[in-house]
């Protein structure tokens, strides 16, 4: 079977190690190249850095070096913000696929970038090319599909826009009152030295921050209007919570529709066959463990007619759907594989 | 100093283990009988049961004999819901006082108890007794003050009151559309052996539960309509999260009003000296931990101005200022000593 | 492919629960009757008791029917202590493969069964029976490959056994003070509903258990002789620790070898081409992460030259390698099939 | 009733956070500087670092200044090693008392302290003053009393030293043999921002490190000899399992004692009249939650006698008896006030 050579760029991440549990398992993918970042030191045997691997990969992680990127068929950016638009230029010209899973790429007007990110974009003639898709699959296949790069979305803007998306396109909630009370898992925050992330300061502890201020608003509130042609507003109080991985976000909008209208309209849209990286509960709400290692978005949905009030609980596993997964999902609608392919162990 | 014979029914429950907890510092407590359930087969040293108060207890741990809760001055009964309304009738005719924390005292109406605790009350009368008073310490501290029972509020009712009574109070908020995502530690549900609170199912989980369908909810509205004559109307989302202890409720409400002037009226409302238990945050947002351990409630606060929606993020202990510290606040209030007495460890 | 028809006995379980999600990537596998036990009051969809398998697995779980067991070709029986005695014979007879995951079958005395299971054995010709295989599976491999039933190892059995066979059988250890201090987590306890066993119990808590009195000793020490001729003395110190999966086992034993001739041992002993699911480290130590969710089992090793003492750590993932992983293992050998099929996702 | 004044040098860490909780309480103290390190930039009110002191504590945390050290009566300091050797020696000049809480007086021979901490001391002198004293209370509580300055013990040493020293005492086990497998809770590792000990990196997951090479090690065996004559010999294998607090120690040694004379000794050694802060289990074994938020250590005994090997499980929560705790015990010590001034919240 035909394989690909994939590198990764940010290997010693979060999502860059579950870039590497999922490809070593994906039947047209041949890893060729494990890039930390260009401060690395030397070459490191992966098996050193993630124990787990002993025995099943071989490649070293190596420091970063553009040249050696371009070697690759396809190029996954998982490093921090500001990095990707440096480097993916040169790819695309070299003709590369790139898969970036930061925010440089997911925001269409430069100055928005600038605003959240705090530096001026170093490749604004990219941010609307054609041949830069968002990669929320599920929404954009056919663009991605045709995609040189694909910005992958973040984990909070895949959780709340697969969560709002079927009913605001169907017209089902008012746009000017979304609620997001949304909960991650720390490796949402990257595996970086940060006192607020230790184990002594999480566990048994529960903590908002950026409310209304996280960088993945702008992207969710743009792709809102591209698709659905609305401008929504959304108060958006991210929390963590003790857990390694996972996201459950409650969204909150008023509506005059039944839970069994709303209902209706996703399992539509959500139906197994076109989407099978997303399920619609019949009943009941989706806990983080139902979702966690999984590539999976599951939804539960309530109308309270009292206050009518529509509650979308969307649950997803940070890494997976929400970063690394999707990533792959992605790279298979770029060549034309099952968009499954890989994810499904 | 003259000291008071206290007795624990339910002593063996989390709720209970709390109480023994903060009544082993209390100065004017002496605890005189701890009861379990009538079928707790013979007395146990406390410290076989708890190892934590080997050698500051010598009680032992006994079934439960009315007839012995009756001879001391006051009772704590923090029984499953149901026993409370057999027991405490007798407590109260031998002259002794009580404060249940179980939902047996707290609506007012019998037909809401029916409805929520799917039993008839077996003591409907007392309900509406002027020596009944809804434990809520500050909002009814005069009550408690005359009263000879005090139905001690769940743990939700009291983070969520607290949390909006006083935008009500001044008229700040819609009381139509209150949503409430409010996450509570596993100790809430009780010491029971249910598969759904082991550690194997909630470590690394979040569930979300008993939405619009939790027994709390009844006595939050009535709480509202009695002290500010509003008749609210509540979207109760409440979930548990991987930690033993806390709760931190969102809550989220229309207004018209500015960060500052909500900030305003609860600074003046929960000043420190009128409610030592409450703290109002100048800026940011109380985390689970702050309150962990302690009987206080910290509240933090933020209008979204484009939204005209205010958030108010309320925690606290769901063991102590949610349980068993506010039993004891109560307790203090009845005998007139100062409100914090034995709650400052 | 040829795929053979598998039954799975305890379902509901932890064990059961992880058969489900590796057997769902079998190659070999059909999975045709989920049974939980005979007390299950009607067939329920697999996706509503276990949510992750919604849309991956469409067969109910169902009660208990010996007669339906037995239209299978293997039965995995993944229940409590008692119940595959009676059921195995039955299907032994009936010409079907039984891997029993209980600890029925694993003692070769009946006495011995008699005392650490303290009922009667109620087939007992079968324990020293040619067909049935002690199925640790790095030992037994020709053994299991020709049995009809294999008794699979308990988790400590596992975890102990391959970290210390190694050193008794080159002779290199003392084998009459060997002492193991275990660490496992909760779902070793299985999914009952025992106070103990809570969130709010465990959660930040350690606990020793069955010191000397745990039923996996017996076969611990009975194996040590089967595999080596040594009679073995063990102080074993079995304990829960705050995490669902894993177990690490540090097993200390006096020496006079080195680290360098210890290691040699074991990088012989257990090369990945003759045993791929166990991996000898080359310095340092396994953590629990580096194993949980793989059916492997990672040893570190070190000689305190001064104390002439053997630290042997052994990690594995109980309900992997130490349950579900290996039972698994054992079919692929029973039927011929690499030993790792399904096994490496 | 008089008070002293007590500063604390390094507040922020975990230590000296527990120090300020512990001392909020104590009837003989008034914090007066709370300082963290020199390169702090600015005065932050205490409840601004940590807000559970918010309305109980106005004291800013400051820049740690030598001169304002002085001006308290006692200073604190819970410090990384090798600064305290700098700052002692002028603090004990200008007549001050000092209790350390890091290694830098606890070894009696400067080549050790530069072999273990890989700095030449820089006040050898006073390693062996008689104005130093290790600050095991129960072992050296005359020469505390006497001490101006006192060297803390490590939580690791106060941990075996408790769990040990009796039975060395009393000549009942083998000093050449022992094995010590410890767990500790992630604090031990203090607040610092290392990936190691992220909550991504520890929840679900045990590792073992810095075996047999923990700084604690050399003065666990130099307490030994000072106190029993003996040079005794320790595998020490140092575990972090998923818990912000406590630790519990497994100590192994070779005895010809039954567990009914050990038993009898270590009652004798520590009865509740002679150090109430260390309690001997009458059977079974203390769990890490007995312990927690105390400054009680608890001692469980077995002997194995088919294995004539002892096994001593010793527990205590770092953070208190293992540090802050131990250290306001020492002070009460130090002033003649009652051991447990303070301490039994």
């Amino acid at each position: 079977m035909p394989t690909i050579r994939v590198a990764i760029a940010g290997a010693t991440g979060y999502a860059g190690e579950e870039l590497i549990r999922l490809l070593l398992h994906h039947p047209h993918v041949q890893l060729s190249y494990l890039a930390a970042s260009a401060k690395w030191e030397r070459p490191v045997p992966a098996a050193d850095v993630f124990p787990r691997v002993a025995g099943r990969l071989s490649l070293p992680i190596e420091a970063l070096d553009p040249a050696r990127l371009a070697q690759s068929d396809l190029v996954f950016l998982a490093l921090p913000h500001g990095s990707a638009m440096n480097l993916a230029p040169k790819l695309l010209e070299a003709g590369r696929r790139v898969v970036d899973l930061s925010g440089d790429f997911r925001l269409k007007d430069p100055s928005l970038y600038t605003t959240w990110y705090e530096a001026p974009h170093a490749a604004p003639s990219w941010l609307s090319s054609a041949d830069v898709a968002y990669g929320l699959s599920e929404f954009y296949g056919p663009q991605v599909a045709k995609a040189r790069l694909v910005a992958n979305p973040g984990c909070y803007a895949t959780s709340i826009l697969l969560g709002c998306l079927p009913a605001l396109e169907a017209g089902l909630i008012n746009e000017g009152t979304i609620i997001v009370d949304a909960k991650s898992g720390l490796t949402g925050a990257g595996r970086k030295a940060d006192d607020a992330l230790l184990f002594s300061e999480m566990s048994e502890n529960l903590r908002a921050y950026k409310v209304n201020a996280h960088q993945h608003a702008p992207e969710i509130l743009q792709e809102i209007q591209r698709l659905t042609g609305r401008r929504a507003r959304m108060f958006f109080v991210p929390q963590v919570v003790p857990a390694r991985r996972g996201m459950v976000s409650m969204i909150y909008a008023s509506t005059s529709a039944t839970t069994e209208q709303v209902a209706a309209v996703y399992r539509q849209r959500y139906s197994p066959e076109r989407t099978p990286c997303v399920r619609v509960r019949a009943s009941g709400f989706p806990q983080m463990k139902d979702v966690v290692g999984t590539n999976l978005c599951d939804i539960g949905l309530l109308v309270d007619p009292a206050l009518r009030q529509l509650l979308i609980v969307s649950a997803l596993d940070n890494l997976t759907k929400g970063a690394a997964g999707q990533a792959i999902q992605n790279m298979n609608l770029m060549y034309g594989w099952p968009e499954t392919t890989g994810l499904t162990g």
